[in-house]
């Protein structure tokens, strides 16, 4: 059973016509999402699982403590990962020969979509076995993962989050400033983040990029345009709905309006993963709605905790383009790295409006970007894509086909079910020989896939099956907590008023009218 | 609905049959049991709460952070908590006037009692709001609530807990050493426990009864005889199951024997805690069965969190004696109070057979011991029983009838529909006027309630209520745990068998034809 069912051939020209219609009919929409959701949410067990990395058996500590990764399957044989081609030659199935793009997917989505990963799968650096995530859509990035971090980053009055003023518009604070010419980390933010994480991070910066570092939720949450953009974006709407609440409860004090505005800024969060972020990777843009409560009553409503393959799955890597746009002004791996000054210079709104016009890559093999091969100290000598490769090894991941099995699927029996393109199975035949050999991360990226699509079959089950189970059983939308105690009347209207990303971009932004923000590009 | 329907009069006499014919056939004692589970699991609302004790609005720390109680209603309003009577009249209704004892709970059932509830239910001593236990049916009196607690309870080696031999006999290891005539805890139990909580258990406690102190998971594991013996037993069942487990796996290592213990022995004491100590609430001894799975089945299936309600109700100290037994031999509270010499004189089984053949009393109003009611330094100049009194103004608890509301049963209009008896009734009219008046937490303890009870009809709903979604909600007996590769073949089976806590007694007893232990006094 995969996310989606087969439609024939012949159908697939109405589907768009059909979609509209479903999504032109609230009930039918809700239905329609219940169906889809719960489709992937049980087409696999339910948590909790019976394994962690943190050992080969169940144990109270593996059944309780959430700093190790969950696993869905347990650890191959040594037999079989003995059987395994090298790294190095797994390796080469990555590599980008020519580019390939996406049908439609905006370099937009791609950056939101890491920095909305990133909030909740956090692979420790030293061991490998551990996400320090707290496994739930909770906008760590602008607040924190923790009660100290939350309180540095608090203005402490009205409810606001701290904030500094560049051209008349509100940017996080910087977290150096400059003492007898270095760097130091400003004594608000003195524990903000673990310091050999920050060095890490800081490898190879320049010092006028180092300069213009925001004090974030996270430590990486200046590593790209992206996330500087999100960031911006979210800490903004932050101050925005306190405002609004500060207005419309004069007699709150700055907890209660935080908190509450961090309430609504979360569901926010959520319904744009759901709505507008999910919808892009469904067919046809299936418009998949937050149905808000169905967790309650649903037996896949489990405590949160992110699983290895949740993590491995979801380095989509491909996504990433060599330059963003074409051109004299495309921009290169150089200007979106670690780059606030250019956020700074161009303001958000004319580089949110070239990501959403700049068309990102294509999920699946030979198309990772040269700069994710390149080897490099601050990774201890992996590249990106060899590190991922190097995690699925040591988390002894079961082939391609065991995967398949427990989401519900048949396995393959020929390489041909994989995908037709010679270009692709060739070297897959060669490597593994036998595809039930095949190993999972390689799998999941060789599954060929139709136009409507953004990845094959058995990797959108799983997303589907991860990220459902894990959005809509955020505590917020439970039903003893959805409701205007919890938010106001005023934070109620807010989610059910923001369809869009954008809706949320126009509402902080000078002027509303330039906005342009699409995580499709048209 | 209330946990057990009304069962007709005329009725009653023919249902220890009826009782005996459904525990007689398993498939029905099955169905019946999910059937009276679920029933008391779906008589309120589920979890996740809106509420905690951090603050009377929902913020994302109320939903996540653990440290504070939950509450099961919102608080009362000022106007409410204005109207109450002094906490000290309040006082008055519980102190024990003449000693009403129970139609056949003994003192062994009230020791596994304040055993078993003290492992989740820890009150901060600093901050009523918050509890300390990790929420779960842990065993953490064994072996601590933490890593570093239980690394230092272990022996590593052959998977045991620390012991030593005292006749023949294990029991845990002493806490403190002498050095130089004063006793100071040994260097491998430093921070086990934290330094200022001792203080107060120990004060007023000799040096002969601190001297033989054991080291156990919790500070407070040594206050009663319960307690001590409880801890004794189940660290002997510990180190049995690991010697077992060691016999067949003779490959697995120190950590694998241990975790693999500690996963048959936590479902030991979850099967006890339904088969044997709910059994006997239940009326007519019930054989409620511990169905594995049913959780993984069922929407009340969420992460658990104590509510403060469930931790006040608990307290069942009209179930204390005044003293143990009768006649020269009875045990006074100086006995049983802190008293592991007189254990390791008299040894367990006498001390279990004793305590089995005492009756406890009975639950209900002017029925708390006088030793509970003694203002003691230990508590700030609180007794037992007046701190509870104030936990539940502090927690601003809504009335009684609002509870029986929250709880699907109607509200009562008279007082006579509480209690028939003048002399419970005549002191509640006069304190509270109407009974829509009356305080939960005198409410569930003025229900009048029928001989096959232990307790009244709302106070037996919350307390079924809290408890099987808590015991059942384990993730031990989850779907993808429940199995032989968590607990091994021989693991299943010694859960298979294990029917009672006599039998746990008598297989880690020197004698054991000469073990008596019952929760029932016959």
């Amino acid at each position: 059973m995969s996310a989606f069912p087969k439609i024939p051939v012949f159908l697939k020209p109405f589907m768009p016509a059909v979609v509209a219609v479903i999504g032109s009919i609230p009930w039918l929409r809700t239905k329609a999402s219940i169906w889809a959701i719960n489709r992937a949410a049980y087409s696999t067990t339910l948590r909790p699982r019976a394994l962690t990395l943190l050992a080969d058996y169940t144990s109270w500590r593996s059944l309780t403590d959430r700093e190790y990764s969950a696993r869905h399957l347990p650890p191959a044989t040594p037999e079989y990962m003995a059987g395994l081609p090298s790294e190095s030659e797994v390796l080469k199935l990555f590599r980008r020969t020519e580019e390939k793009k996406d049908t439609d997917t905006s370099v937009m989505f791609m950056f939101f979509a890491q920095w909305f990963v990133d909030s909740f799968l956090a692979t420790d650096w030293d061991d490998f076995r551990k996400n320090h995530s707290n496994h739930e859509i909770d906008l760590c990035e602008i607040y924190g993962l923790t009660k100290a971090q939350t309180d540095m980053l608090r203005a402490k009055h009205g409810g606001r989050l701290k904030v500094q003023n560049i051209n008349g518009e509100e940017y996080p604070p910087y977290y150096f400033e400059s003492k007898d010419g270095t760097l130091v980390v400003k004594q608000e933010f003195d524990g903000l983040h673990d310091a050999a994480t920050m060095t890490r991070i800081l490898t190879g910066v320049s010092y006028d990029r180092k300069k213009k570092f925001y004090a974030v939720g996270l430590a990486h949450g200046n590593s790209t345009l992206g996330n500087s953009i999100m960031n911006i974006v979210w800490v903004r709407e932050h101050n925005r709905l306190a405002a609004m609440l500060e207005n419309k409860h004069p007699g709150w004090d700055d907890e209660r309006l935080f908190e509450t505005a961090r309430n609504i800024a979360i569901v926010l969060a959520i319904k744009l993963a759901v709505e507008e972020y999910i919808k892009h990777i469904a067919p046809w843009d299936f418009p998949i709605k937050m149905v808000d409560l169905i967790a309650d009553r649903e037996r896949w409503n489990r405590t949160n905790w992110c699983a290895v393959e949740f993590n491995l799955l979801y380095r989509w890597h491909m996504l990433a383009p060599e330059t963003v746009g074409a051109g004299d002004t495309a921009l290169t791996p150089a200007d979106f790295l670690t780059n606030n000054k250019l956020i700074e210079d161009e303001g958000i709104e004319s580089l949110i409006a070239w990501c959403s016009r700049a068309r990102a890559g294509k999920i699946g093999l030979f198309n990772t970007p040269t700069y994710l091969m390149i080897p490099s100290p601050a990774l201890n000598g992996f590249s990106v894509e060899s590190r991922t490769i190097r995690l699925s090894r040591e988390a002894q991941l079961k082939s391609y086909n065991d995967y398949r099995v427990a989401y519900s699927m048949k396995p393959f029996t020929k390489w041909e079910q994989l995908n037709k393109d010679p270009k692709v199975i060739e070297p897959l035949k060669e490597l593994y020989g036998d595809i039930k050999n095949l190993e999972w991360y390689v799998g999941i990226f060789a599954e060929d896939y139709p136009r409507e699509l953004m990845m094959g079959d058995l990797l959108t089950t799983m997303v589907a099956n991860d990220a459902f189970t894990q959005l809509l059983s955020n505590p917020l939308l439970a039903a003893n907590v959805y409701n205007k105690d919890t938010f106001t009347q005023e934070g109620l209207d807010e989610i059910e008023n923001t369809k869009c990303f954008a809706d949320i971009v126009k509402r902080n932004a000078k002027d509303p009218s330039r906005v342009y923000c699409n995580f499709a590009v048209r």
